[in-house]
């Protein structure tokens, strides 16, 4: 068996189908092996990014490690941007990458050169800080180990993606029958993690009694969160769930506990509920400025905080003030939760539920703008998405709007570029077509446009991707930007300012993908309900205000000595009036 | 003056008239200082990646820095590739970044968290080895050390890229009136340049005479040469010239000098030359195995070699066995023999540009060749081309046949991705745009599609490009590879194997772009001479052969175990019978 051989072989075993490549000469016996493998079914994309963000999208919906092969040098760097998501976003990724001989790399490794093989790059210094594990493969028998530690690494703590480079000399040598093995207590991780101290008992009592005398208990589920974890928390406790973005499908959005969604593009109910909550438990949210605002320690400023996190840097943040950090897997938290009676708090769950509704994302207003408002069909488009669809939402204003309106039906999955926020991450929807499921692709034309040759992709598969380009002229989400904050100097948002993106039908076409424009007068419904019963990729573009509104959200304001001052969590632009704020639970109650 | 305010007047000042980009939120300030900024010119791109290698194709064109601004995380990213190229070309390249604030990412740098603020990557570790400075901003006041100190990395000793990267909340604030300088004796890298051995006289009068004594001298001249740097050198020494790819365009294909090119895929002539020389001037040249096959140790076999580049780690270097090694400018070189006698030569200049003619590149079956040869069409294309033209050749089979082939003009640049050979790098000719003068690009369709999204550039600037596709229906080179080396076991090379291209003249119809197409049969020559007559953007696809021959070329075969054997430098693929090879120069003198 070759180098090339039991790399393929390996992850096969570990329940891998589907690997995501570009072709390179000097990743030449790995792809033989990939070819060779029956058992693997190769994708080939148009750019190694989207290898690495398709990849990443099957680990993430697959619960294994997403698998890109790229070749070496510009195929390994053009994978970057896909690696740092995943690391970001803690999805297990494997890239595997041709190299230049053995000889030149440990040349290159030994004395800073900036080249001495074409096309090679001394790759660990680049990848090292946005990978869990790292290897240039410069002996055939440590192959076995670098691939036990590397799936070590994506899969357990806290997830993501690893990296091993095969110099082309190496990866078609036999490998020996005796090869060292990875171990776990070898792993300098996971003696750190062996050695974490956990709550002790008596501290976890008191947990328990803090949650069961809760009077207006709130979980703030995260990606870190699983939907089984949530499901079983909220059936055991009976307590209301608002999400972050990484965690919107975790609850389905009819759920009786679903009390919104919090964001600098948020959902005001779930914010009025955060802050009026007396315990908050923070499960697998990393807290980031995004979801919690610019006053982190006025954050659920009346809770006694848990947060729950595998990862101990997420815990040792210290801007938002948590009162109990338990290093944990939060299904390990939950699990733990069994003895615990549940809160007396039914009317409190009423309460958020009832936030939720009374402050709808999708005002009336929206219903009747020409073009077409964003929120506003996003609505329809949800209504009408099949129950068991995966929902890829691209970066920018798309994702604010449509993570504000989604309304999640309980087997869908959705996606996004959550930490690094990825232009052009439509296209890691490729990695979400493995079965016969239908996939819902939300995107904005700019978004769209840096990924469009992956058109191509859509074509030669017939993948059964709905692709629905919000066509707003550019980037809507910087032309709000330059709008409120350079008195309309605008550079490099549309077709006046430098930036036109092409008429997304026609592209289709010129890539034989069908496709439909979907505008103003329109019968929204049954456009979609078309494009939704077709056979295979179909590109939509839809014809969306370039202005159109980004509520609620928080705003910030330009002080005169050009910093930015923010509003308070709770205090989502519009503005509320006094009278239009809802009354304190507290008063209710009393 | 804000900090954003004085990085563009600082490159304004430095004669930086255009500014590659893509807007983004976290650089709001730069964006808008760029636009205020009435001496400067926004060119936007639709990916980073293409701002980066835009970028660096204008400082190599321009011999100033080429500048693009990019946002925060996947702003960044994405231009890492362009970057690594610019590393390794030795191109001087600004990379201005926007970032988080500077408290998120001070912290990010102190814990190694995966990500603080959202968007936000700590690029220090990522970009640290890929460029020759980088600095992150974290207080205005240092605004001008960075700037004089990348502007002096950048373009002094071996060229290079510079990351300044500008956390949002510095970008706006004042710059103090007075700021601490960068003075060329701070650098570390300044000072080992300024205590770095010259050669000493004695030294250097031993050379002249072996210059000056030389029956077989030959120049090879690399991309670390200048045009006037080789135009004075022949003049003075009169003695025959060799190009590595990256000196392509030092000397006129013409010129009675010019003896030919070297490489994996070179021409026989000035391969034959250099293992015939007897005195070998390696100027600014790498000796990279793409340019000397795989036995170094047998390159110019015959030659005293003497090796003159400005980076010392290239000295350093020992597979080459090198005589003579001068750590300085080639301009110093050439400067400095101007007292030495002009060796007696004249026969042997003839016998190597005697070679050049014998062995060419474009033979006779090509011409007959359906569907097209590209050898053959490279070679009308060439003779069309107007004197004043830059070249723009992407990477892949289409740089060996057209770097094999192209006959340079006096005033022709000529402008590959070297060093990293980027997929995609015809994009970069947008950076070439700057004047009135014609841009003519040859990619492969499977490079067009790495950039496709750029034709909405090309559309929106209405820029002289003239790209020539050859379409080879996917990745020709790695069809040869899987063919030669894999049993034709083909994965992820064309419409059998797993990528199909688009057809380019629709793709450019959607984008509003003016196309051809030239199939055999078609009056090649006219259809040329339209297109080249056109105003603006056109966009040619030439139908190619999906299998045609590449050669002449080192070929390499499969040992039993597994490795690969090449040939000698001088015994090129197809191989040549005894009686087909030159009768040596030495026979001829004596």
């Amino acid at each position: 068996m070759t180098v090339s051989e039991y790399i393929f072989d390996f992850l096969q075993r570990k329940g891998v189908e589907t690997v995501y490549m570009v072709s390179g000469s000097s990743s030449m016996w790995l792809t033989d092996s990939l070819y060779k493998n029956k058992k693997l079914h190769a994708v080939c994309t148009h750019h190694e990014q989207v290898a690495a963000m398709a990849a990443d999208l099957y680990g993430r919906k697959n619960g294994i490690p997403g698998v890109a092969l790229v070749t070496i040098g510009p195929g390994a760097t053009n994978a970057i941007t896909g690696v740092a998501e995943a690391y970001v976003d803690s999805s297990p990724l494997f890239i595997i990458s041709g190299q230049a001989s053995s000889k030149l790399l440990s040349y290159e490794q030994k004395t800073g050169i900036r080249q001495h093989g074409t096309q090679s790059l001394n790759l660990e210094p680049l990848v090292s800080s946005i990978t869990k594990y790292f290897a240039a493969v410069m002996d055939p028998a440590d192959i076995r180990y670098h691939m036990e530690r590397g799936y070590f690494e994506a899969m357990n703590g806290r997830r993501g993606p690893v990296w091993i480079d095969v110099p082309v000399d190496i990866q078609n040598r036999q490998v020996p029958e005796d090869m060292k093995p990875f171990s776990y207590q070898n792993s300098k991780d996971a003696d750190s993690r062996d050695t974490r101290s956990m709550t002790s008992q008596n501290d976890f009592q008191e947990i328990t009694q803090r949650i069961s005398n809760a009077k207006r208990p709130l979980i703030l589920a995260g990606g870190g969160m699983s939907k089984a974890s949530v499901s079983a928390i909220t059936q055991k406790l009976q307590i209301p769930v608002v999400t972050s973005r990484m965690g919107i499908d975790r609850i389905a959005s009819d759920s009786q506990f679903f009390a919104g969604r919090i964001g600098a593009y948020g959902q005001r109910g779930a914010h009025f509920a955060i802050q009026q909550a007396d315990l908050l438990l923070i499960l697998g949210c990393r807290l980031s400025v995004s979801s919690i605002g610019y006053y982190p320690d006025r954050f659920a400023v009346n809770a006694y905080k848990i947060q729950v996190d595998i990862d101990p840097k997420e815990l040792e943040k210290s801007d938002v003030p948590i009162d109990r950090k338990l290093c944990m897997s939060t299904d390990a938290f939950v699990d733990s939760l069994a003895a615990t009676d549940k809160p007396e708090c039914s009317e409190w769950v009423s309460y958020c539920k009832s936030l939720n509704t009374r402050y709808p994302v999708v005002i009336e207003d929206y219903h009747k703008c020409n073009p077409l408002n964003s929120y506003y069909f996003t609505s329809v488009l949800s209504r009408l998405a099949p129950e068991d669809a995966s929902v890829v939402v691209d970066t920018g204003s798309v994702c604010n709007v449509v993570s504000q309106t989604w309304s999640v039906k309980r087997e869908q999955q959705y996606f996004i570029s959550g930490g690094l926020s990825c232009m052009g991450f439509w296209a890691a929807s490729i990695g979400c077509c493995t079965d016969k499921k239908p996939v819902i692709v939300l995107s904005g034309d700019g978004s769209v446009s840096m990924n469009v040759q992956e058109f191509a992709t859509l074509c030669y598969h017939n993948f059964p991707i709905k692709l629905f380009v919000y066509q707003n002229n550019g980037y809507m989400l910087i032309r709000h930007n330059q709008h409120n904050y350079m008195n309309d100097r605008f550079l490099g948002v549309g077709p006046e300012s430098g930036v036109k993106t092409p008429d997304f039908c026609k592209v289709a076409d010129a890539y034989g993908i069908p496709n439909r424009r979907i505008s103003y007068g329109d019968n929204i419904e049954a456009k979609i309900t078309e494009i939704l019963s077709m056979d295979g990729a179909v590109i939509c573009e839809v014809m969306l205000e370039q202005f159109g509104p980004l509520a609620p959200r928080i705003a910030s304001k330009v002080m005169p000595d050009g910093s930015l001052k923010a509003a308070e969590f709770d205090d989502l632009a519009p503005f509320l009036n006094d009278d239009e704020k809802p009354v304190l639970f507290h008063d209710i109650a009393t």
